[in-house]
């Protein structure tokens, strides 16, 4: 690593793509606009798979899976849905050496396989409510990528579940929005926006949307997981039917909701700063990492037992590495701070004769992030630590993103502040009005915000009455 | 569950497929030869993740992520692997509204875009050895599809490892074949046979196949993992180069190794009974499940708060469920039996009197697997129990295996015992017997066991001199 990376206020898209590439998280693969997502970044991954599945499971979901080829006719069935996603497909024409009869599309979203599974299974009120999760990859043709953040293919998970009320989807509506929340405020140290998405804004073929939103290290916003009350409009092209207690026949009511890859994107600009990836402790695939530091041959045969006996120490309770590489602890420093390891344990010497170890501090640079710290007990001090600078990264990206967030007074006030920030505003709802901002300023509504001020204004836009606020924002 | 199931030996096939419908592992999709795999099947399949996973990381893997779409180009640089794969592949000719310039396929295999990757990512003998698993989804078009054994698209893991020299890949690929076998022993109770695959039979495009054989209940053979030695052929055709220790431009040497759902379909066969399946109770879904049994609602008072307490007993060790549904215990009993749930809990008033619970065997059918078991301790109990399940079914399927496998004298014995079993018989090894004997008798070589008897012998359909012993059977 003896290239500095380009720093942020340089060019901050640089920045994001020389992180993900340095710290080993992905590459560009041979295909257009779809990645490889490298063993470090996969095992990022895992722990936000692992996070959110066991959310997923305390709250009575399993999961299952459906095919990745659906019949093209599948998505027609849907107008608002194929009109969404039509532009997006990768259709397969050929299979097994044959022109296929129908041609087959690689999954987007699975609203449509699955809403015709459904209506099989699907027979009396005693089926529903069901509740299933997917683990898996879609793929959307898109024409500009970013690495994590928009990928011709992208891993996700995507919930569908159905229910007998509309009242009962909507909870689960918006109780899988608050597991999102509660994931990416808790483990990913990141505070988002829970809000309910613009009539424009919203998923394709759903009746209301709901979002995460979270404010990047250049103030852009990102959406980084959604949630959807898709009313009966998929039961009703699927002929998802259940006999009810009075035995009537009835549509269902039907849900989806997903979050991807994406929020390792919002990871990295949420947290990193110029000398790379800082890693919420929670998702980090190495918590800790123990440098040796000698000068001979002697001093190594002193460090290294000790280094030893501190990893068996930690190891059953925190993710730790010992760097034995054949490299100057300088160097290491360097690149364990690349990658974003949010605790270094330095031992040398000195600190064997002390019995201490020295640990630094990945979210607070210099002496002010080091401490020395005895090797009895060491586990529980790295825990703690651990503990703190978790918070402590929650606190920095609010306090950040809510010093970047203002409440305009006039339309003028709004096109400065949305140059640099987040703009919270009385909003008409009207989609033409968004549509205007939109093309003045290239800022969207975010969303609007489930915390609500009540009470009444004026547009900041057009001067309509308004009743809600919404949270503006340039986006990826 | 009012009709009972075909039962095996009226018509075996009919019998597998019943049994994974009706025990909701999967369901046939509207996409010809794929699947859904329902929540009770996938659970299944993330014990299996979760069992080679475990095993994967323990021996130094990590896992990541390639993508779907494979250029058709990158197939075709190796010759026998494009030989081998092009009847079978889905092909995606258009995306984003467009005909592509080059077709993309979707991933039948992934040596290709993975030996690609390789090539950019290892420059000198310290980028080796890699060591990299994914866990994804694949297509190869078949024909003629069954759930779980032969699907156009299923779920797998394929590691793929690059080293410096010809052994230590050899030994990887050995070491994965023996990670196979002590999952499948182990967890799944399946006594697979390891082995070497004959010249025919091997992975398009590898020096040396290896494999685990299983016998299902009816006798043929199942191939439920393999690994592949695949010499230089990989990393010739992707030019996978690196700098030795002697500042030489040297090729490296790959492996590759896979497991797929198919492992689901070898579960069901090898265990499975007329009354449905029967699941290991190291991968079971549900290992235990509580069985209220009341007439009256005094008797349902009585019985209920101990089946909380018993439930709250079991639940932090043991996978449990209650049964509180509306329906009779003989519905439920019926029900669970077809489920494969390895344990049933049985508590009625006259239990709660005593303090005693039935315990009820699914691998033992009839007063012989129950007993009666004190609630106080009842945690070890079941743990007891539930191991002794799990070996009493490995022995069961072991002791099948064996009885079923004959040591045939002339090819007319080995006529004979193909049609109902294993034969293990020594063979020259040459291509054209083997496919005389296929053309003859329909059984192929599953493999040659790396447990040899050593010596020579004469071949069983050729009579030429033969060094070693190979297992024939027919196959799935």
């Amino acid at each position: 690593m003896a290239d500095k990376l380009t720093p942020r206020g340089e060019d901050y898209s640089k920045w994001y793509t020389e992180i993900v590439q340095r710290a080993e998280l992905a590459d560009y693969s041979p295909v257009r606009g779809s990645m490889v997502i490298r063993p470090y970044g996969y095992t990022l991954w895992e722990a936000v798979q692992s996070g959110l599945d066991r959310r997923f499971k305390a709250t009575g979901h399993q999961n299952a899976y459906f095919p990745l080829l659906i019949p093209m006719s599948f998505l027609q069935k849907e107008k608002e849905h194929v009109e969404g996603f039509s532009p997006e497909l990768a259709v397969v024409t050929h299979a097994g050496g044959e022109l296929l009869e129908e041609p087959l599309v690689v999954r987007p979203t699975s609203e449509t396989i699955i809403g015709y599974m459904y209506a099989q299974w699907i027979k009396s009120y005693r089926d529903l409510p069901v509740l299933i999760n997917c683990w898996n990859n879609v793929v959307r043709w898109e024409l500009r990528t970013r690495l994590f953040l928009r990928t011709s293919e992208f891993l996700w998970q995507e919930g569908h579940t159905a229910h007998a009320t509309a009242e009962e989807a909507e909870a689960e509506t918006r109780q899988m929005l608050d597991v999102y929340t509660d994931f990416a405020v808790n483990d990913a140290a990141i505070p988002v926006i829970p809000g309910r998405k613009s009539e424009s804004e919203k998923f394709a073929g759903a009746v209301r949307s709901y979002t995460i939103e979270a404010m990047m290290g250049d103030k852009k916003a990102l959406q980084s997981g959604t949630s959807h009350f898709l009313g009966q409009n998929f039961a009703k092209a699927f002929d998802i039917k259940y006999l009810s207690k009075n035995n009537v026949q009835e549509f269902a009511w039907t849900t989806s909701w997903g979050l991807s890859t994406r929020m390792i994107g919002g990871i990295i600009m949420v947290h990193g700063d110029d000398q790379g990836l800082k890693l919420p402790p929670k998702l980090a695939p190495i918590q800790a990492v123990i440098v040796p530091i000698f000068k001979s041959d002697a001093e190594q045969s002193k460090v290294m037992p000790v280094v030893e006996t501190i990893r068996k120490q930690l190891a059953d309770a925190v993710r730790v590495k010992v760097d034995d590489r054949d490299d100057t602890p300088g160097f290491k420093f360097n690149d364990w701070e690349m990658r974003g390891v949010p605790l270094r344990i330095e031992v040398g010497p000195k600190d064997v004769d002390k019995g201490t170890v020295v640990l630094a501090r990945r979210d607070v640079p210099g002496r002010e992030g080091k401490s020395f710290v005895p090797q009895a007990g060491l586990l529980e001090a790295v825990q703690s630590l651990l503990a703190t600078i978790q918070s402590d990264m929650l606190q920095r990206a609010t306090e950040f993103r809510d010093a970047n967030t203002h409440e305009p007074k006039s339309y003028d006030e709004f096109k400065s502040i949305i140059e640099d920030g987040f703009a919270r505003a009385w909003w008409c709802g009207e989609r033409q009005c968004e549509a205007d901002i939109k093309e003045e300023t290239k800022a969207t509504t975010r969303c609007i915000p489930l915390d609500q001020p009540g009470g009444s204004g004026v547009c900041v836009h057009c001067g309509q009455p308004a009743t809600e606020v919404a949270i503006f924002g340039k986006a990826y």
